[in-house]
């Protein structure tokens, strides 16, 4: 079962809130659902929440009741806004959106519109597949056999259409018989690296030690780390990386012992619009995902600082792994390059 | 009501697990009593585990019924052991136990070796009082009003027998009307920081912010951290420093963003037999305390890394701050004349 599938009357989401405890499947059936859904990280996951924002999108177009076409694209429009509305810092929800605003930019009619962004969204799901494969096995040319490679927060299958960004060279390492262990950080506040990555990693038969964030360092000492690889919400321009919270400590950790860090990420990730990582927005999300874990309350009342992401900056990031290839440095240059060739 | 107090028949202890939702104290009326305490981090903190592991072995003490002096002593040995036992990392632990077994080492009297060890053991806490307060006066000469203060664990008033050690220099510009912002780490797994030092800071009316350890990197760059100031469980000849897990990787941060980064304990705490951080060793813990948060599974039943403390070495340290004053770099030279001169 994938994690995000379309049901033609509703869309069905893997709810990733109630891993590791519970492998629970929700009907999204109206935008609204779909919204909520991407607020409350039942859906996470840059790709997964361009896929599920995707579908929710031509989901909310098929109940229009007009067949005036200036009317469908005011109503799209304002549709559009509502679910780029729910995060703020992964591009792939506004790419996936865009996209299929100029899926209908030239249709002749209001049904051929309907019909067409549920293609489009479709195909947004069955490329990323692809998409995810062909980092994967980029990201595996990096390693060798036995392999101890750390990553954060969760970009796996669960967050994508299949094999994940980050994850997948574990998962075709794992289909190719070659052993590459994985150490993930839990991944505070929400435990995506805990409660996804351990799990998803785990039920695919991938050798993975679980850590707390602020064991980073004396684990990649201690059990000798060859590598960090994590995903992306948004790379710049320049290369600057957004991406979970965790993510620019890790970077920094890394240089300081000389282990390579790559981003694995797919095109729709790299917003060249985006100049700088000054320019991506930062999400703050509310305190009680510090102060409480599992509804239960580990904190007095105190201030709290959570940012969802940080920034990564370009000079900490050893590659950046596309479904195009990887790029070794000088990313202002070589990331534009990557677009050119898809659309020469 | 101080965090260890000793009652002739028994030691009271603020229980540290059950804060911050419970004010809860604990009688402990043997040396297993107090050996479980340690164990279960009821009651932690490098000062504050030497305090009660000293009132524990003159509490045992009281109890032996031979009048034979050696008989005595080799009972004394067979508990300094046991206590000994409880936990590896922290020295204070096997100071305190020393300087009780050695201020009975010409002891006349079973009767007068029994007194000489509550005698000693008061000392002991009534000693890191005014410990405690030195530290802080120094530490607080390295800060300014406004300053923004980024530490880890709890170094703090319930850790010690007052003020605490890194935490003294916050209690302290409380009572003279400076401010000083403390951010506190959570420090999982355990949540010493968002359980206890953002209880203790904020009950003290410090203002305090609370953060995942994850979010360090990303709060030194967008709050403009001052310093960083941390604890230590043992500090060896040549300054590299054992302290709770985490604190390595914030020094590394620190480094990175040109932050100065102190350590602030207790000569106690300074272990020249131990001539380097290789030399000391790291606890691992159940995997439990990382898969499980109150009682609560948040992870799959997965491989667990769980070191309890990690080594910063000597060259990411700024400062030691101790009772006679501060040392800044060159710490192999130096740790050691803070000894001759109490000495002398």
């Amino acid at each position: 079962m994938k994690s995000v599938q379309w049901h033609d009357t509703h869309i069905t989401i893997l709810n990733q809130q109630a891993l590791p405890h519970k492998t629970e499947y929700l009907e999204l059936k109206n935008i609204k659902d779909v919204w909520d859904a991407i607020v409350t990280l039942k859906v996470r996951g840059a790709p997964a929440i361009g896929m599920t924002a995707a579908y929710g999108l031509a989901l909310a177009a098929k109940s229009y009741e007009t067949n005036d076409l200036a009317q469908f694209h005011a109503e799209l429009k304002r549709d559009r806004d509502y679910l780029a509305s729910s995060r703020p810092t992964a591009v792939n929800l506004f790419w996936a959106l865009d996209r299929l605003m100029k899926s209908v930019a030239q249709a002749k009619s209001v049904n051929e519109a309907k019909t067409t962004l549920i293609h489009e969204a479709i195909c947004i799901q069955v490329e990323d597949e692809d998409v995810c494969r062909r980092i994967g096995e980029h990201a595996l040319s990096l390693f060798q056999d036995g392999d101890r490679i750390m990553t954060i927060c969760n970009a796996g299958a669960i967050a994508t259409a299949r094999y994940g960004t980050a994850l997948a060279p574990f998962h075709l390492a794992k289909e190719k018989g070659m052993t590459l262990h994985a150490y993930a950080c839990e991944t505070r506040p929400v435990l995506q690296g805990a409660r996804l990555t351990a799990w998803e990693l785990s039920q695919a038969g991938v050798d993975v030690t679980l850590i707390t964030d602020n064991m980073a360092a004396q684990t990649m000492k201690a059990k000798h780390i060859s590598a960090v690889i994590v995903g992306a919400d948004r790379i710049a321009a320049n290369g600057d990386t957004a991406n979970k919270i965790g993510t620019f400590g890790l970077a920094i950790l890394a240089k300081a012992f000389r282990i390579p860090f790559y981003v694995a990420a797919p095109l729709s990730t790299i917003d060249l619009q985006t100049k700088t990582g000054d320019d991506i927005p930062i999400e703050e999300r509310a305190k009680e995902e510090v102060t409480h874990i599992g509804g239960v309350r580990i904190a007095p009342d105190v201030n709290v600082y959570n940012p969802a992401f940080d920034v990564t900056p370009h000079e900490l990031i050893t590659g950046i792994i596309t479904e195009k290839g990887i790029i070794f440095g000088d990313y202002a240059t070589k990331l534009p390059t990557l677009f050119e060739e898809v659309f020469a």
